[in-house]
């Protein structure tokens, strides 16, 4: 059956790699007054903050669900469903990618911010879900299992950590974007703490 | 020919994860008064509701699809043009869906509705088309036999609950609808039973 | 060398997939008074007609990209470059295709039908120098010479058809666009007969 | 771990792919009055101009990539982060190439210039970072130790040219332009020099 899960990580690949492509068209060409494209492009940083935001994020989650099925050696009709609603989830980024954007800044921010986390706390959701199914469903294999306990401690942390950013969201929506940077940051930099943490 | 298959299972998991995310692309930032970002979210509901409608119904034809190709050995011209066919009607899933979007809960809900639908009855018609040509043909797999003629009598159902949303939609539009959710449901939820239905 | 042949097929199945699906998106959702839909639907033809025309011909040239690659088994940095040379051409169709959708009907019929048909001279083109180089620098497997000699003199074909249409917009813009129906019905129906003829 | 760069590369395959295609989806129909289409189209140059560049850029950058991964033979986490920050740059050419369409011949296309290449010159030295983090960490196939030699001496040389073209439009914009069409030259058409040089 490793041919069955060789094609569902070529399909879920496909899908994280179009839906991180398709962010930069939430990015428009400022329209400005002759001579002031620097000023106008400058302007639209809120555009270029969510774009390398949501790109961090697709990312760190292709890197977990590329992990993830190196653990996953069986699969079954309920796993490509789990599956797929996880790809939904990832799918779905560049709309509250660019409700952030288009929010940054004015009195919206921080519905945007909610909305923005509470799409991620889904999608941690669902990364759990399938995991959990994998595991119970002695669906791995079983010369991983000391690495496979390592990766549900894990991701048991992530719907946490974006539940943090909305409940921050309510006392201050720049608290929560700090913690969304800091997060991003701590996803990107250092993938030997990341791994042990 | 197995690569032969290969390579077209390939190219066509291409064109349905691009299929469905392009989907998201039909979801505009909502433009509100400042403070409403919330209620002008929620106005949209038409716009989650047929890109939901349309995910799942692109990711179980991506699964039958698969289903399909696992019983086929063997490929000829004739197969890649029926099944360039079946992605034609794929591929052209975004443009209903949006005009679903844009008039739900107007007077032209019946119509968008009725066409939706339509688009889902020619699709599931080059699916009977496709596979009746592989099995008449003797492309597949011999001793794959008796899971084809399930496969068989499951596909034959296809364009008539398509074409009985349809009808619905003559007598009440938001009744097509709530047929519409049952059988993504139906087709989502419970894989065991869709296979043994 | 056979891995090499098949990362840049995959790289081009990859772009025409893209291509051919992102299509769609230049079917826009028609802005309709209440209670006419269908109407607004219907005076859309000349998009769906566009969309299809285009859908075909990429098929089809996705086809024979994939047929040529079967006899090529050799690669060099030339081909690569020559094949992207192609694949310009194949990303550029959605542009001309929208052209056309846009002035069907229109004076500017004639124009757009020449446009179109001149970007298809040019792809034509470009897939007869990618296979000539090939031809002539020894890549082929040296078991298909026979077909391939069959290839070479299909593909010489090629331009002087879509040269044709151009032609015959100069006379009348519908028999020119009459004839590209009329190949797209001869690439898509007989494959057997495209391959004998 | 041979399997692991394999990945990695169709995953960057994909996301070159549809950053490449993204990019004909920037040149819109132009909106002429009747019978006017073919000026309409050829004022429309600057789009042609940087869509045909940005297509040569792309389309080296993924032979690059090619090139690069063929001597890498070994992964880790760092490398998948590096790897994604350089498709990051990737991902984001089809804004600035939008940008410099839309200012060529006004009085923005100097900035235009300055931040077309100022992303390239990004892109370029992530792609020295990358490849410096494998050979110093050991990654690289040890029969290819030539070549990768010769690799990044050319890989330096990447950041300073498109830099050059920074420096080139303080002075004058078309000229730091023609130096773009001179670099995409000279990456397309001649691949045996670009090797040897």
């Amino acid at each position: 059956m490793e041919t069955e899960t060789n094609r569902i990580e070529a399909f879920s690949d496909g899908m994280f790699a179009i839906a991180i492509t398709l962010l930069i068209l939430e990015i428009k060409v400022p329209s400005s007054d002759p001579g002031s494209l620097t000023k106008a492009l400058l302007r639209q940083w809120p555009s270029y903050f969510a774009f390398l935001l949501s790109f961090v994020y697709i990312g760190v989650m292709w890197m977990n669900h590329h992990r993830m099925f190196n653990h996953i050696r069986r699969s079954n009709d309920t796993l490509l469903v789990l599956n797929l609603l996880l790809l939904l989830g990832v799918t779905a980024v560049p709309f509250p990618t660019a409700v952030l954007a288009a929010n940054l800044g004015t009195p919206d921010q921080r519905t945007a911010a909610l909305f923005y986390n509470g799409v991620f706390v889904v999608i941690a959701i669902f990364f759990n879900v399938l995991w959990r199914y994998a595991v119970s469903h002695q669906l791995l294999d079983k010369s991983l299992e000391s690495s496979a306990a390592l990766i549900s401690r894990q991701y048991a942390v992530g719907p946490w950590m974006y539940a943090l950013c909305m409940v921050l969201a309510f006392v201050d929506a720049r608290a929560s974007l700090a913690l969304n940077v800091a997060l991003a940051i701590f996803f990107a930099l250092p993938p030997h703490l990341v791994r042990r943490s």
